[in-house]
């Protein structure tokens, strides 16, 4: 076998490796005279082809040992390929309308075969940042993390089954240390990876390395990002890892999965929108100046959450009977407790959300990995000045998260 | 091989056994002449055999695959054995001192081969029903739980090292389901393993039952005994699992050991004080009134929590600097900033202490499984008053956790 242990592909071994797969060729209809390969891997992490034939498409994802954007200096375990693969068999069997199909998987060489997501596809982010509105992103989005985080906690799930596959995910703690760095430690301490728009921001990373307050409040989210094992999270929900047309929605990317807080989810996402909201004004100009598409934005947010809300609540009514154990029937089955149970659980992942997802959007802007809603504002003063509102608010939601009793209260905080 | 498979050991097959294996024999000088066996299991679950020679002594600990107390009617993994061996050698190489060796494991005939705590070691739940002070016992304590609790969570640990082990710890599941069920399920509902002082407390059962702040605040630890990884707890630290003399304190029996929250450890230690405390009337008699040993009993209470909180913190400041992940120096290393992370652990540690010891003590009253401390006391309507009082202050615990400062208020509470 020509692929008995792992090996980088090209283009040309591609082929062969196909060659060599019934799955994958078959796709094709074992035709390789007029084959379209693609590079297109633009994240952080690793290489993606798409490969479509007359008779049908998939792309190839591989991961490398090692951090794509940053190179071999910074390693990183191509083992995360196996856990990106059970994620997404698991998230795309209890929502399979927004989670791509995985056709084959091949652990040796830390290889999905997937479902190619065919233009008019793009990624989420890029839809935000040209400021085209999608009608049904919270409706599926919220779909997405209620289905996902619901069916995999204790609240739909036994003890043993839940601990099984904790254990399991565990084996993913490269990514794990690789978040707790870049999102929980690196913005809060000189690091060689951090950067920002400077000199603008000079001031503004330097305040957050000495704002004791925040370091205790992103210390408590750590904690919880280590040791609370809520439910399967995606652990890198933001819109980049979102594929979207005006119809549909696709979560791709879940190489960070593994049991950890839910509003580590929720929170990436919301963040992520409103990092989005912030770039606006630096993608203004005369023919559009946003200000409908910001308001789209905010908009969106506050369904996703209520959503979100509505949908979770809605699968924990219609399982409260069932095996989950975090709340038997036996004792929590009268309609008054049920609604306190409810009440605290969802307001306490509500303030989960804001807070990751305030730390979320604070390392987008000190932090090793940026966004191109902000970096592809040309002007720096014009983007520092879209960074710094952000970073601000982000400061504002990670210290007094605990006084937002809803989603609302949060965009009129935004538009105050 | 005579042991090739499981095989419940009696008086005579044990002999066999031991000579099968060297370094018992070795223990007894391999002389079986004037060996001495006495099985002495008292506890709910397993088999203890003394093995005493002239040479030297042992003890053979076998777990069967069912609760001993209830019989075969409950099975029970007979696993819980290996992850006791894991969790004696590693709480004995982190605290010597107050854990007995391990000679020897047999995963297949789940036996643990120990040192034998020779007399004047007394089940320390003994020596309270009887009066007896021991006046190194909060040292003693605070030393064990300090040292385990602090050695195995992220703030000395890095999470390759905590993953590693939180995964291989979930594998002790069918012992965290049974105390899910008897601590956090079983008193909240009717439940045909649930037992009482009847007539006398069968409004106070049924009042715990319809409590709706109470299933609140047990839902709320519950989810952290199931969720969350903080370290390697000992998992059933009541007065029955540990042996002292007035110079010795040993901790035995950690077959519940995972990855779970710390305050379950200290909680359940310093809930079983209480019960020691409140039982006292029970025992008191002419000769006795036990007044000054409840004293003596409060103060230990008292003196185990502050001793913890000083050697916990005396360990974290020690190993600032080390390679543990949950506060980076690079972060935390200003002493204002560290005095504040550690003021809010240490809160965070004292609430959770208190609530999992309220949760404990509730559950030796209305649960299946009672304390000698009650038990003993023979005049029934004397019992149910004992019980009433610690029921109450437990409940006020539970609920109120939250507005005590130190252990000190909740002491001056218990007198009041």
């Amino acid at each position: 076998m020509a692929f008995s242990e792992f090996k980088p592909l090209d283009e040309k071994s591609l082929i062969e490796y196909i060659k060599t797969n019934p799955v994958l060729s078959n796709k094709i209809g074992n035709n390789y005279d007029d084959l379209n390969i693609k590079e297109v891997g633009d994240g952080n992490l690793n290489f993606v082809y798409i490969v479509v034939g007359f008779a049908g498409s998939f792309v190839i994802k591989q991961a490398l040992p090692y951090v794509r954007s940053i190179g071999e200096s910074w390693p990183m375990t191509k083992e995360r390929s196996y856990f990106e693969a059970l994620a997404l068999k698991e998230h795309g069997r209890l929502c399979p309308e927004h989670v791509p199909e995985v056709y084959h998987f091949d652990r040796t060489m830390s290889l999905i075969g997937m479902r190619y997501l065919e233009p008019p596809h793009i990624i989420l982010r890029k839809g935000l940042v040209a400021g085209i509105e999608y009608p049904n992103l919270a409706e599926h989005m919220s779909d997405y993390m209620s289905k996902t985080l619901f069916y995999t906690s204790l609240l739909y799930r036994t003890t043993t089954e839940h601990k099984h596959d904790v254990a399991e995910f565990c084996g993913n703690v490269g990514l794990c240390r690789l978040t707790e760095q870049v999102v929980f430690s690196d913005p809060y301490k000189v690091s060689q990876y951090n950067r920002w728009t400077s000199p603008y921001l000079d001031h503004d990373a330097e305040a957050i390395r000495e704002d004791n307050v925040l370091k205790l409040e992103i210390a408590e989210l750590k904690s919880k990002f280590c040791e609370r094992a809520q439910a399967l999270i995606h652990g890198d929900l933001h819109t980049g890892s979102v594929m979207v047309t005006s119809n549909s929605t696709q979560v791709i990317d879940p190489e960070f999965a593994f049991y950890g807080p839910m509003g580590f989810d929720v929170g990436a996402f919301i963040g992520n929108l409103f990092l989005a909201y912030f770039a606006q004004d630096g993608h203004a100009d005369l023919v559009d100046d946003r200000k409908s598409f910001k308001e789209w934005v905010l908009r969106t947010t506050e369904d996703t959450w209520n959503l979100f809300h509505k949908k979770f609540t809605a699968l924990w009514d219609k399982h409260k009977d069932g095996h989950g154990e975090a709340y038997l029937p036996a004792i929590y089955n009268n309609p008054e407790l049920q609604q306190l149970i409810q009440e605290k659980y969802m307001k306490d992942l509500f303030h989960d959300t804001l807070g990751f997802g305030a730390a979320k959007m604070i390392r987008r802007i000190v932090g090793v990995a940026h966004v191109e809603d902000f970096e592809s504002i040309k002007d720096a003063s014009k983007r520092a000045e879209c960074e710094r509102q952000a970073l601000e608010f982000a400061k504002l939601l990670l210290k007094e998260r605990r006084r937002f009793q809803s989603i609302n209260e949060v965009v009129s905080a935004i538009r105050a």
